[in-house]
C-alpha cells in the first residue's frame, strides 16, 4: 500500500484507536484492555481480519447486544489441576486474562493442568492466547467450537465448527505455534470468494444438497468441508467434545441453534490445556528443550516453514516502523467515533 | 476366506498361540500376558496387520536384541498430576499397563493428568490404550513419534515419524475413539504397493529428490507426505515435541539414528494425556456427556461413520463366532513353535 491508500500508525496509535472505539460503544473498561490487546497482535502480525478490521464486528456485537459488556468473570478452582471462568456472556480475552495466573499456576504446582473458558464470545484468533501461555515458559494446545457450519467425513449436513485447534512451545525467541481451523479453509475464506464472484476449489464445500461445488455461495449455504478428510474430521469431533460438552459448554450445533440466524460470533466455551516441561524433567529440562530446537532447525534448514514464521517477521517489522490501515478501514473506523 | 485358506480360532485360542509363541522366543512372563493382550485386541478386531502377523514381527525383534525381553518397567511419581514409566527398553504394553493405575488415579484427584512412557519399543496401534483409559470413563489423547520418514510440509526431507495420534471419549457401549497416522498414510501401506508392483497417489511421497512420485520404493527411499498439507505437518511437529522432548525421549529423526539400518521398530517415548469429566463438571457430568450423545446422532443419522464403527463391528463378529487367520501366517506361526 501506498501512502494513498494508507494511513500510518504506530503500535500505541493503533491501541488508542481501539480502546476510544470500544469504549465510545459501551465496552467496560477491562474488557476494553483486553479486547484492545487481542486487536493490536492481530494488527501488529498482519494478520488482517484479526486487526482493526475486527473492531467493526466488536461495534456490531456491542450495538446488537450479542455480547454482555460488562461481564465480570468468574474464576471457580473446581480441581486441583483445573480452573472454570465463567465469562458471563461476554467477550473471551478477559475471562482468559482472569484466568491465566491460575491455569499457570496449577501447571507448575501439578506438572499439567487444563482451563475451561465458558460462556464467552470468541471472535479472536486462538494464538495470541497460546502466546500468553508460552511466554511464562509452559507448552499449551488449545481449541474451541464456533457455529456448526462444517459437514463430517462421508457426510453432507453440518455438525462441526470451522473448531480452531492451536498448539505453542515456548522458544527463548518467538515460540512454536501453530493456529489453524480443522476445516479445509476459514469461513471467510469461502465469503471473500462469493464476493469476488470467484469459483473455490472442489474439496471446500458441498451444495445443499449435498454435492461436492465450486459455488461460494452454494457452500456457504451447504456444508463446509473439513481438511484432511476422515482424519480432520475425527479431529474436529475431538474439539467439539472437550470444549464442549466435557466443560459444560455448547457444541457448534447447539451454538448456532442458540443464534438462530442472528449471524452473531458463536457462544461457549474453550479449553486451554498447560504443560510445565519441568514437571517430567525437573532439572534435565533445559538438555531435552534443546533437542526441540534441532527438529525446528532440521525443519527449517531444508527451507519448510514452521508455523507462524510470516506472522513472527510480521512482528517484528510492526514494531519497527508501525503499520498500515487500509484508508477505506480507517475512514470506517473514524466514524465509530462520531 | 474359506476353510481352505483360513484356520479358525477363538479368541482365547489366538490368546493361547500368542503366548506360546512369545514365551517360546525368550519374552519375559508378565510381558507375555501385556504383549498377547495387544494381539487378541488386534486380531479380534480385524486390524489385520495388528493381529497374529505382528507375531513375527515381534519374534523377529526378540531374536535380533531389539527389545530387552525381560525389562521390569519402573514408575516414577514425578508431579501430582504427573507419572513417567520407564519401560527399559521394553514393549511398551507392560509399561503402560503399569503405569495406567497411577494415571487414573491421578486424573480422577487432579481433573487431568498425563503419563510418559519412556525407552519402550512400540509395535502396536495406540487404540488398545486409548480404550484401556476410557474404560475408567476417561477422556483421553495419545501420541507417539516414530522413525524420520516424513517430510515437513514445504520440504523435501523425512524429520517427521509417521506420528500417530489417538483419542478417546468415554460411552456406555463402544466408546468414541480414533487413532490415526499424520503422515498421508501408513507406511507399511507404500510397502503394500511396492511388493504388488502398483503405484502410488500422487501425494503420499517424494523421490529422494524431492519431486512428487508414483513410485512407491522411490517414496520409501525418499521422504513420506504428511495428510492434510501443512495442518497435518504441524500436529506431527506437535506431536515430536510432547511425545519427545517433552517426556524426555527421542524424536523420530534420533530414534531411526539409533537403530542405523536395523530396521527394528521405532524405540521411544509416548504421552498419554487423561482428563476426568467429572473434574469440570461434577454432578452435571451426566447431563453434560448425554449432549455428547447427540452430537454422535447428528454424525450418524446422515449416514456418515464414526472412526472406530468398522473395529466394533468386527469385534462383535469375533466375539461370538471368532477369527479366521490366512492359513499360510498360520503356517508361519505354527512354525515359530517348533
Amino acid at each position: 500500500m501506498n501512502d494513498h491508500e494508507s494511513v500510518a500508525l504506530s503500535l500505541d496509535e493503533v491501541a488508542s484507536l481501539s480502546r476510544a472505539i470500544l469504549s465510545k460503544h459501551g465496552l467496560a473498561a477491562d474488557h476494553v484492555e483486553a479486547v484492545a490487546r487481542t486487536i493490536v497482535a492481530g494488527e501488529r502480525d498482519e494478520c488482517a481480519s484479526h486487526g482493526v478490521y475486527r473492531l467493526l464486528v466488536c461495534v456490531n456485537t456491542l450495538r446488537s447486544g450479542g455480547v454482555v459488556a460488562d461481564a465480570v468473570p468468574v474464576v471457580d478452582d473446581v480441581a486441583p489441576a483445573l480452573v472454570r471462568v465463567d465469562a458471563g456472556g461476554g467477550f473471551a480475552q478477559l475471562a482468559f486474562e482472569r484466568g491465566l495466573p491460575v491455569l499457570v499456576e496449577k501447571a507448575r504446582r501439578n506438572g499439567i493442568a487444563a482451563m475451561g473458558l465458558n460462556h464467552c464470545v470468541h471472535f479472536a484468533a486462538l494464538w495470541p492466547e497460546v502466546e500468553a501461555v508460552t511466554a511464562h515458559g509452559l507448552v499449551t494446545l488449545a481449541c474451541t467450537p464456533s457455529h456448526a457450519w462444517v459437514a463430517p467425513a462421508g457426510g453432507t449436513r453440518p455438525v462441526f465448527g470451522t473448531n480452531p485447534i492451536a498448539f505453542g512451545w515456548p522458544r527463548p525467541e518467538g515460540s512454536f505455534v501453530f493456529d489453524f481451523a480443522t476445516s479445509a479453509v476459514a469461513r471467510g475464506e469461502i465469503e471473500l470468494h462469493r464476493r469476488a464472484g470467484k469459483p473455490i476449489p472442489y474439496g471446500w464445500g458441498l451444495d445443499a444438497d449435498g454435492q461436492p461445488t465450486t459455488d461460494a455461495a452454494a457452500a456457504l449455504a451447504g456444508a463446509m468441508l473439513t481438511f484432511g478428510g476422515h482424519k480432520g474430521s475425527a479431529l474436529s469431533a475431538m474439539i467439539e467434545l472437550i470444549a464442549g460438552p466435557l466443560i459444560g459448554d455448547l457444541t457448534s450445533a447447539e451454538s448456532i441453534a442458540l443464534d438462530a440466524g442472528a449471524g452473531s460470533s458463536p457462544i461457549g466455551g474453550e479449553l486451554i490445556l498447560a504443560i510445565d516441561p519441568a514437571g517430567f524433567l525437573g532439572a534435565e529440562a533445559a538438555s531435552h528443550i534443546a533437542r526441540a530446537e534441532a527438529l525446528f532447525d532440521n525443519i527449517t534448514s531444508q527451507g519448510a516453514r514452521l508455523p507462524s514464521e510470516r506472522r513472527f517477521a510480521a512482528r517484528a517489522r510492526s514494531i519497527a516502523d508501525g503499520v498500515r490501515v487500509p484508508h477505506a478501514l480507517y475512514a470506517d473506523l473514524q466514524r465509530l467515533l462520531d
